[in-house]
Formats: structure tokens, C-alpha cells, sequence
């Protein structure tokens, strides 16, 4: 997966996403299991703490997007692939980009690094639908429609990465 | 810790108690830590599955007393000894019992045992007040208020243990 | 999915499976979240519980075999789709396959049903590596392999559905 | 609970403490439960958390104290006191200390406040014993008990309030 703000989903596809933001997580013993190791299970926490981070960060408050516009950021599909094990008291980087909004639908993806060695341990991919609070699907408000816009974030990147005109 | 309906719960005092009811749980490999033994906050688990299990069985239908009733039975209070470690795959016996009950408070007992080899690996408490879905405290509902009532178990406890009258 | 041994994985692929095998688990209220539903990462506790329960059901106990044989069945990729929220106090039909069994990896597949109203809440899938308490990928012990077979069970169902010999 | 190094513990003795040392944590959707606050079990993973950042802060690095030296701080008893509910989101100050350490055994006080508002939600209380790895009780490495002394910290905090000398 690059960094640069295009990436590809399937082997025949390219589509565009926004930027990876990072969230640091330490592994806490509750975490692990008898074999020493983060439960497979724990990695969707940490992907739930990097998707809340990542919105805080491009300036939505998810408590209040629930509280406030009674909008519920329901998951539809989750999927993780392990590829080192996490251990106790490990620094984890979980890196989360939003990879497709549509009126109704996110997807992020993520992936997780031991923050020291830079190892990656594990990546992810979550699919959201908007939801009211009795769970019937209804469109993002439009105020907060802009900050999962990955066409608005690419282009940003495209003017970022232009070479100078001559 | 008697199982006859009176228990010592200082070093001062008897009191009433309801008799114990069990519930069996097989501990998950997701509820062990790495050192090889169930991690400790997760036995509150089990006391949740003990106490919900034991209202079940005394007609309490838990989820039905917060929605129709507005009834919650919020924490207060929870301690746990742990004796003896619990491992991967042990089937535990939660032995629950009602120490105490008054208008708005119940406090719970338990004993956490391993179901084969009938060692007791922990005990614990709980202190619960009744609240409103505000978390306002209120009177428990008249009609729950039989199955958690003490002296009334405990005076059918008496009944069966009596000696025959002459 | 069908229950007869066969399945569509994807659209155009049929392969052997062996047949499900069922296990109920309530739904505590320490795996409910604020939306008033099951957290999404805690299904991926209820697949564990499946996957135990369809081994012990076919003569493998996973713990010995983790104890007496040094394999471990680490968890390499994990999936679900939520289909309908499960909620509190929910006794839960997890229904647990083996869908390909080669020496090295085993993947499993789920279904979670409401088990009164038999609403399919969601399904999941797992793949498995056998490893050594290192870490290190191993070949799952003789006595094991048959537990998993899946042309075995396959045609054992053959076998019974085979139309009566004239 | 006084922050000065010296505290009350029961109703007639006063005992010395270690200062508190404070860690920030942020409520996770997985840690809320259907009433809309935090879970009561999941205190005790936030006095975990407390635990292991003042013991790093001390210069003790648990990670290391198991892996090295076969001393683990096993939980043998746990409590918690819930005044307020934590919500999701929240950013909680867990503040802990040590009230009393043994050659074999420590004790840990916990408060747990909401980091803005400044209001007290919980305390607690935890005591360990420390064993080697197949669990047997042994005493805490020289290395490691300077920082764990009670004594040695209130001689610095009696140090440092103590009246100038006229």
C-alpha cells in the first residue's frame, strides 16, 4: 500500500483514497492471550480507536455526530490479516485512510506497525453504513460530507505533488 | 461460606442470605491473559453472567425490567479475591447468591469454583442500586421486589430445615 | 450457504465442506456497546467459541492440543459481514465449518442466527496457520488430520444421500 | 484521599503512601456498554494501564521484570467504587499509588477522574503478590524495590514540606 494518496484495492484497480493519519496505541495485558500474543479479536479495537482519531483529526467529533446529528457510523463488513503478532506493552502505529465514501458508505482501511521497528504486523479494511439511531441507513449530513471526501483530499495531493509549472 | 442460607460476612456478624444458584461458563481463549490465567477484570464477567443467570432463574427477566420497566441495576460497588489462577478451557461454576436486599440496593455474593475438581478459585461481591434509564435512583418495582427478597428465602430455608414437629 | 456439504464460496466455485455444527452462546452485557448492540469486534469472540466447540464435537481437544502436541492455530485472516444487530441477552446460534483443509492451514466458516427467530445476523470466516509455541509454521499432527478432512466428511454425506442401489 | 504521601486507609490508621502518579486514557466504543457508560469490568483494565505507566514512570519496566527477572505482579485482590459513570469518548485521569509494599506483596490505590470536568468517578484499590512464572510466591529482585518504597517516598515528600530550619 503507498502513502501517496492512490492505492490498489483489487489487482485491477486503482482508485484514489486520503492520507494515512496515525494513532499511537500501547498493547495493554488485557489484550494479550495465553500464547503471548494480541487476541486476533483486540485488532478491531485498535482499528476502531484509529478510525475515531482520524475523524477527530480531519475535525469531526464523533460523539457529537451521534449525539447531536443521530448519525451512527454502523459497521457493515470488518476484515484483518495478521502478520506478526503484536506482544504486551508493544507500541503500536495504527494507520487509518478512508479508501471510499459515498453518501451513505465509508470504507477505511488500516495498518498496523510495531511503532519502534516499523514492522508491520497486521492490515484491515472496514465498511460503515450511515445509520440513524433506530439503525435505518440515511445520507451523512452534509457537514460532514467534506471531510471523508477522498476526491477533494487526492486532488489537495495532486496540487501538493504537481511538478512546477514552467 | 455456608450454602445453608446464613452466612458469615464479617468476622461479627451473621445475616441472611438467599441460597446459591449456579451457572457453568467454560472460560474463552479471548478471557485469558499471557501469563496463562484468566485476566483478572474478566471474573466481573462472569459475576455478570452469575447474577443475570440468577435472576433468570428466579423469574427476573433482566432485559425485560429495563425496557418495560425503566429499571436498571446499576454497580455501586465490586471486589474479587482470586485464590487459585483459571485457565484456558476450565468449565467454571459461578455459585450467586443475594446478601442483601432493600428498596433500592442489592448486593450480590459469589464464588467461582472450577466445576470439575470443585477447587474455589475466587470470590467476590457486588453492590447494585436501582436507577432510572437517567441513572436516577428509584424504588425497585414492586413486582421484582419478592425475588430478591432475603428473609422470605430464608424463612423457606428454615421451613425445609426444620425438625419435624412432635 | 447450504447445510449438505457443498457450498458456493464464490460465484462460480463449488467445493467440499464438511457439514456445520452448532453451539449457543448468550449474549452478555459486557459485550453490548453504546448502540445498544453487540460490538462488532466482539463476534470474532463468538467465532472462537464455535470453532472450540466444532473441535471438541469432532474429538479434538484444542487445549491438549495446544499442551501435548506444541500446535497452535494461529489465526492468519479473520472476516465478517453484519447483516442484523444481535443485542442484549440474544442467545446466539453460531454455526461452525470447515471449508478447506490443507496440512499446513484450515479455514473455517461461520454463521451467527438468532436462534428463535432464526434471522441470520452474520457470517464470518477465519484462516488458521499450525504453528509450533514459537511461532513457527508446522505440519498438524497425524492424529489430528482426519478431524478436519474435508473430502472425508464429504463423502461420508455422499454416501448417505446416495439414492438406494437397484 | 489526600495527594501529600500520607493517607487514610481505614477509620483509624493513618499510613504512608507514594505520590500518585497520573495517566490519561480516552473511553473506546468496545469499553461502553448498552447503558451508555463504561462497563464496570473495564475499570480494572484502566487500573491496569495506571499500574504499568507508574511503574514505568518509577523506572520499572514490567514488560522486562517478567521477561528477565520471572517476577510477576500476580492480582490477588481487586476493588472498585463507582460514583459517577465514564462515557464514551471521555478523556478519564487515572491517578494511582502505592499504599503498602512488602517484600512479597504491593497494594495500589486508584482514582479515576474525568480529565476536564475534574470530578471523581471511581477509586480502587488492587493487591499483588509477586511469583515467579509457574506462580509460586518469591520476593520482589533488590533492583526493583527502591521503587516501590513507601517509606523512601514519604522521606522525599517529608523532605521536600518539611519548615525551613530557623
Amino acid at each position: 500500500m503507498c502513502a501517496c494518496g492512490w492505492g490498489r484495492h483489487s489487482d485491477t484497480l486503482l482508485f484514489p483514497m486520503t492520507e494515512f493519519f496515525d494513532t499511537i496505541v500501547r498493547v495493554r495485558y488485557a489484550e494479550t492471550d495465553q500464547m503471548g500474543f494480541v487476541y486476533y479479536g483486540n485488532y478491531y479495537v485498535y482499528f476502531e480507536v484509529g478510525r475515531v482519531e482520524y475523524m477527530r483529526h480531519h475535525g469531526v467529533d464523533y460523539k457529537q455526530m451521534e449525539l447531536q446529528d443521530d448519525s451512527f457510523i454502523v459497521v457493515a463488513e470488518s476484515k484483518c490479516r495478521y502478520i506478526h503478532p503484536a506482544r504486551y506493552d508493544d507500541p503500536l502505529r495504527i494507520r487509518t485512510r478512508v479508501a471510499e465514501f459515498k453518501r451513505r458508505t465509508i470504507r477505511f482501511l488500516y495498518e498496523v506497525l510495531h511503532d519502534e521497528t516499523r514492522e508491520l504486523l497486521a492490515t484491515g479494511e472496514t465498511v460503515h453504513v450511515v445509520c440513524d439511531s433506530h439503525g435505518k441507513p440515511k445520507t451523512l449530513p452534509e457537514k460532514y460530507r467534506r471531510f471523508f471526501d477522498v476526491q477533494a483530499d487526492v486532488q489537495t495531493a495532486a496540487e501538493i505533488s504537481a511538478p512546477p509549472a514552467q
